[in-house]
């Protein structure tokens, strides 16, 4: 597989881990050093594997409940050692808007360690219609 | 310089020219691929060089009636060929809260083109304060 093509798999297998509330799977290809900018606070990211993986069990009650968590495009841009993908996904409950028009925008940052593909940082929003355009 | 230091400069030149309103400095770094997810909608992003031109006179419309657009952290992460960088960025009209604890969070994946880094991807975001944190 070329490094493009593993690291589709990666973000596809932590989709399905979001969705299935498997949070083993959710931090397998996850550095320490992790930052994530979520949808919601804090407004300087979620620093650190430990906090990053605090934030799923209430998002998996909520997927539970009956909510997607689907990618709808996925684009990687993939270098020797440093990667980074942008994606949109389905997230919400059918049939609010967010599992129509609005989308889940997902960026990706990878690095190459020991001879694998690992996520250090990750920015999740949806655009805010409260904002002109 | 190393290629993290390029990146440094080159992201701190664009956010003075557009807090200054320099629309040619804006895009002088960005590839004609740029794909941006905004603040605001389209929910897919804003697609191709043009597009991601047309955002900006609003915005610096705005920036001239008193707001700042200052880099409060930048993390560069610099490969050989690929790069991403994030970014805490006070954004706002002093003193609104997003002059203060919120911040504008910017993530960039960059590539090497024709010895030189170029933006072909940006995801700005605040955080959602309406969403469970």
């Amino acid at each position: 597989m070329t490094d493009s093509d593993q690291i589709r798999v990666l973000v596809h297998r932590w989709a399905e881990a979001v969705h299935t509330g498997d949070l083993d799977q959710v931090l397998a290809d996850h550095g320490d050093d992790i930052v994530m900018y979520d949808v919601p606070p804090p407004h300087r990211g979620v620093r650190g594997l430990a906090a990053y993986g605090e934030t799923w069990p209430p998002f998996f009650a909520w997927q539970r409940s009956g909510a997607v968590f689907e990618i709808d495009e996925l684009v990687v841009t993939a270098g020797a050692d440093v990667a980074f993908a942008r994606a949109l996904l389905r997230c919400g409950k059918p049939p609010e808007p967010s599992a129509t028009e609005a989308r889940l925008r997902l960026t990706l940052g990878l690095v190459r360690r020991d001879d694998r593909w690992v996520v250090t940082h990750e920015h999740h929003s949806f655009a805010d219609t409260s904002t002109p355009g």
